[in-house]
């Protein structure tokens, strides 16, 4: 009695992708993972009933061929990166925002029921007025990154509202777990990490004074799985952390204390692209997905140094 | 005593451009013309201490040498235009926000001292909440030409802060005046003039009720002139219009009144990216321009019309 919801996952490849393909694959949802590469250990590991389509963003007649009999988008495709600050602000908008756009209107053609958009709660806002930071708080970004989520969530909104395209826009915390890989200058603890591995000492920006919303991954891909299954959440930007803000210090420290190791320091100096804090305030998250973070810090840290 | 300031045009070709080049050229201030292509009568009857430049926004190399010694840029260019609606969003975000964002880069290295943005009053704001509509109203564009120019502000905005370029964001209300032509759908005059003398009826778009904010030229081009000399203008984003609404099917009806003409009409269907109303709340700009508009709209009409 009628199909089941086939899912897609752009961006499959990547950190959340992987655990969000995971996730769901375990559901009775049908799941097609989209990348423009996959890494081979990965793609031979994964469940039998989950689809494997190699296609780039960029590609649109691939990617109209990757979105045909979806029902459910997850768009985790992202090519700019916090690390590389404002060098790139040009490049990241023909490489990222163009074939975003082209995306949905690729997506409005297929009918596409629910498309739910990764966006960077971190960065969307700029400087904080108020902590924590709700949805409706002013969105000035002052890096490229953070730019070019915030246009590509504008469009998402268009789209939506003037072909009908039910969308939700998770705005993200800094995620952290499992198979979190150093890549384009994202990710705090695997950066600890590699720069301990080499043995080089831990770089402290803004003098680690700078205050975080880390969320565990398991929170993530469940915020994401409500997403999709929430009627109430259609048409919403939405914001989705743990909730609690961290001193990177701290972090540092308590990484230090899991691991019982002690990393050498140096001081990396000022970057201007970083706000002083950020912490998303998750009330609507809680309203309309009916979802809370249920790993705490250290619980999360400790599943993530064990792997 | 000091060099005279150097005002640099870009767009100078356009209906608005010729019109701030006439009104900046009779000051003191020294200026220079640059678009992509000149009307040879145009170019022709420029003064002689105007300077002339033909580049491409596109062409890094042109521009960086277009902005050689200028303090002061009003960057009129747009290659989107309302009356396009959807169907080109990708191709605006190549060949109008790319060049932009790339053009705000040089005038950052070339240390310009004011730029002045024209941004569109009568798109950015969506389907309006409140009428008149302040600057702080949400900005949920329906079309790819208010969203070109929202993404723009918004880049603006962060090299603004990030890199020191003081900025003001106008926010125009539809412009009219002479020598405006039917160009890529903008222009209700013109259009209506081009259609009578083709001998074809006046199209009525959505019954003729939708109801907009008509700003005479010369109060425009009195705006601009107040934001490159005002102090209090930097870093804002502020509506420039009549602050008076007006109804499709009145405009009409006064053009014939001033012709003594009657045009035929057909219905003209429905548009969706046309908003209801658009009437712009213009108190920030009295307040931090000291300016008013000082033309009615029949004056500005018998202007218009008299050419």
């Amino acid at each position: 009695m009628g199909i089941l919801t086939m899912i897609g996952i752009f961006g499959a490849n990547g950190f959340i992708g992987r655990h969000l393909v995971a996730r769901l694959a375990a559901g009775p949802e049908r799941v097609r993972a989209v990348s423009r590469h996959f890494d081979p250990v990965f793609a031979a590991t994964l469940p039998p009933e989950v689809e494997v389509v190699q296609a780039d963003l960029a590609d649109d007649i691939a990617m109209a061929s990757a979105l045909a009999d979806l029902r459910v988008v997850v768009q985790l495709v992202s090519t700019s990166s916090p690390g590389l600050q404002n060098r790139y602000a040009v490049s990241d908008i023909r490489d990222n925002v163009l074939p975003q756009v082209s995306f949905l209107e690729a997506c409005v053609a297929a009918k596409v029921e629910r498309y739910v958009f990764l966006s960077s709660g971190g960065t969307v806002y700029g400087q904080p007025q108020t902590l924590p930071i709700p949805e409706t708080h002013p969105a000035r970004p002052l890096s490229s990154h953070g730019m070019t989520k915030l246009v590509v969530e504008q469009y998402v909104d268009m789209y939506g509202r003037l072909h009908g395209l039910p969308y939700v826009v998770l705005r993200v915390a800094n995620p952290f777990g499992p198979g979190q890989t150093f890549r384009k200058g994202q990710g705090l603890i695997p950066a600890l990490l590699q720069r301990h591995a080499q043995g080089l000492p831990v770089r402290i920006i803004n003098g680690g004074e700078a205050i975080r919303d880390f969320l565990y991954i398991d929170d993530l891909t469940d915020a994401v799985a409500a997403s999709i299954a929430s009627p109430a959440a259609a048409m919403r930007t939405i914001n989705v952390g743990s909730g609690e803000g961290r001193r990177i210090m701290d972090v540092i420290e308590a990484v230090e204390a899991v691991l019982g190791q002690r990393f050498a320091r140096e001081d990396g100096g000022r970057r201007d692209s970083d706000v002083d804090a950020n912490v998303l305030d998750i009330t609507l998250a809680r309203d309309l997905l009916g979802w809370s973070p249920r790993t705490s810090f250290l619980e999360g840290l400790r599943r993530t140094l064990r792997g």
